[in-house]
C-alpha cells in the first residue's frame, strides 16, 4: 500500500465527515467537531481551513468565553455548490436546483412524455441547459444532475422493472453519460423522496417512508440513512396484504398495490381520480366500497411496517 | 467543553474501533487499520500499544515485504476477555462462557421455573457463580453478564409485555443490578440469536432473522448492526398475515404468529409436538391442514419480508 495515497484518503475521509456532520447536526465550534469524529483539535483545524478556501465553511456565530479566546461556530455555506433534480414521469419532467441546505432554490416543470430514447434524454438535456441558463447558475459550484425515476434502482443502476410505470430497462447509463456528461445518479423516486423528507425537514433519523401515489414505493431511512444504499429494497406495494386477494400487475394476489393506488381506484371506479372523489362525496356506494377497502389494507400495512420498524411511518406522494 | 477530556473521549473511541475492525474483519496490518479508520499510523501504533499491553491484541502473522521491514498482521486476543450468557426461559436457564471469538467456550441448562421472584434471581446467580467455579475463570478478565428473554427490550430495558410467556414488567432491574452486580445487560432473545448467528456464523452484513420457536420473533441486521440496538423493532410474529384470520393472544386477527408457533400446532392439534409430527407423518388429515397452513403463512411473511428487506432471510428457532 502506497503511503501516500492513505494520508490522501485520510484527509479526504475526514472532510467529507467534517461537512456531512455540520450538515446533519449544524454550525458547531471546532472543539465539538473534534470530539464527535474523534480527531484532533488539530487535524479539524487544518482541514477547516482547506474547507473554507474552497468557500464550503465560513464562522458563524462568535460564542462566549469559557476562559481562553471566545470560540465561533463554524458553519456550512449552503450556496456555495448547487445539484440539478430531474424527476422522470410517464408524462412530465420536473427540474430543480438545490443547494446544500438543501433547499430549493428555483424549480420548472415541463410536460415531455417519456419514451426511453436517446432523443428523449436530448430533449431532457435541453431543458435543463435552459433551466441552468435562466437561473445564472456559475457551473463551476454544479455538483452533479440528479435523476429520480419510478422504478427499483440497485446502487444507482436500473433493474429489471417490467412491471413500473416507467420501463428502465430502456435506460442506456452509457447514452445518458455521453447526453449528461458526469457525475449523473439515477435513484428511486420513492427514496429520493423520503431522503428530501427526512434531511430537509429534518425528520427523525429513523422513518419509515410509504409514498402513495399511481403506485405505491417506500423506502426505510435508519440512522438518517437510506436503508442499505438506494438498494431494491422497501417495495411496500407488493407486499401481500390480502392473501388469495386482487390479482396485482406483478403477477401476485393481494398486493397492497393491487388495493391502495390511484391506479387501482381509477380501474376499479372506471372513473377519474376527480371524480371518484366527487362521487365519494356525493354518496356513491360502490367508490365507498372501493375507499374502506383501500383505507382497510392500508391500515394492515402500517400496523405491519409499525410492528417490523417501531418508528414514525410518514405516508407521502400525490393522489 | 474540557480539552482533556475529550482527547480521553478520542483515545477510547479510537481503542474501540480498532477491536470493533479486528473482530469484524480480522487480523490486518497497523497500515490497512490506519486507511480502513482514517486514523495516521503513528495514532494507531500507539493504540495498537496500549491495547497490546492490555492483551488485547498480538502480533500475528509476518507477511511479505513490500520493500521495507515486513509488515505483521494485528490479531485480537479471543481468550483475553470473557463474558457470561444467561437465556431465561419459562422453565430452564441456560449459562454459556463466551469469548472475543465469539466462540462458546463452555455452556450449562438447568431447570428452574420462572417466576420472576428476587429469590429467583437469587437462584441464577447461584448457578452462575458455581458456572463460573467450575470453569476456574479468572474474574478480572469476566467483561460482564447479558441476558436474553422471550420479550421486547427497548434499549436494555425491559418494555410492557403482557402477551409474552415472560412477563418482563416484574424484572426490577434494581433488583438485578444488586444481585449480580454491574454491568448487566439484558436483551430480547430473538434480538441475540441473530446477532450470534451473524458474529459468530460469519453471516451477511444484511440480514433479516425470523425465529420460529413456541411463539415468533426477529431482527433485522443492517450493516452488521441490529437496526436501530435492541429496540422492539421486529415483532414479526404480530404481522397480519390473514385479515380477519385467527384471534392471536394479542388481541388482533391474522397474525403470524396464531399460525406459525409451536404453541399455535399444539392448541389446534390438541396433541404435544411429537404427537403432532408422528400424526403428521402417519396422514393425520387435520394434522396435514395445520402444517400446510403453517408453510403458506410463513410464505407470505417471508415473501413479505424479502420485500421490505431485499436481503436474505435466515429462519431459526426451536420446534
Amino acid at each position: 500500500m502506497n503511503k501516500a495515497a492513505t494520508n490522501k484518503e485520510v484527509r479526504i475521509n475526514n472532510q467529507k465527515n467534517i461537512v456531512n456532520t455540520l450538515f446533519r447536526y449544524g454550525p458547531m465550534t471546532k472543539q465539538e467537531l473534534a470530539s464527535r469524529l474523534g480527531l484532533s483539535l488539530p487535524t479539524v483545524s487544518v482541514i477547516n481551513k482547506s474547507l473554507a478556501a474552497k468557500g464550503l465553511v465560513a464562522k458563524g456565530e462568535k460564542l462566549e468565553s469559557t476562559g481562553g479566546r471566545p470560540p465561533s461556530h463554524i458553519t456550512l455555506v449552503f450556496d456555495a455548490r448547487l445539484s440539478v433534480g430531474v424527476d422522470i414521469s410517464t408524462h412530465h419532467v420536473r427540474i430543480v436546483l438545490v443547494n446544500l441546505g438543501p433547499t430549493i432554490v428555483s424549480s420548472q416543470k415541463h410536460f415531455l412524455s417519456y419514451d426511453g430514447t436517446t432523443e428523449y434524454w436530448r430533449s431532457v438535456r435541453k431543458l435543463i441547459d435552459s433551466f441552468l441558463a435562466d437561473n445564472q447558475v456559475d457551473e463551476t459550484k454544479l455538483l452533479g444532475i440528479g435523476f429520480s425515476v419510478q422504478a427499483p434502482i440497485r446502487s444507482g443502476q436500473p433493474v429489471s422493472a417490467s412491471f413500473q410505470p416507467v420501463s428502465l430497462s430502456s435506460i442506456d447509463q452509457n447514452v445518458m453519460s455521453k447526453i449528461f456528461g458526469s457525475p449523473v445518479e439515477v435513484h428511486n423516486d420513492a427514496k429520493m423522496a423520503s431522503l428530501a423528507q427526512v434531511w430537509g425537514a429534518g425528520e427523525e433519523d429513523d422513518v419509515v417512508y410509504l409514498m402513495l401515489s399511481n403506485g405505491v414505493g417506500g423506502a426505510i431511512i435508519a440512522d438518517h440513512k437510506l436503508l442499505r444504499g438506494t438498494s431494491k429494497n422497501a417495495e411496500f406495494g407488493h407486499m401481500i396484504v390480502q392473501d388469495g386477494g386482487r390479482l396485482c400487475n406483478c403477477g401476485q394476489h393481494g398486493c397492497l398495490g393491487a388495493y391502495c393506488s390511484s391506479r387501482a381506484l381509477q380501474e376499479h371506479s372506471g372513473a377519474s381520480l376527480d371524480e371518484f372523489f366527487a362521487g365519494l362525496d356525493a354518496g356513491n356506494d360502490q367508490y365507498r366500497e372501493l375507499w374502506d377497502e383501500y383505507l382497510h389494507m392500508l391500515a394492515i400495512a402500517v400496523s405491519n411496517l409499525y410492528l417490523i420498524f417501531d418508528t414514525d411511518i410518514i405516508i407521502g406522494g400525490e393522489m
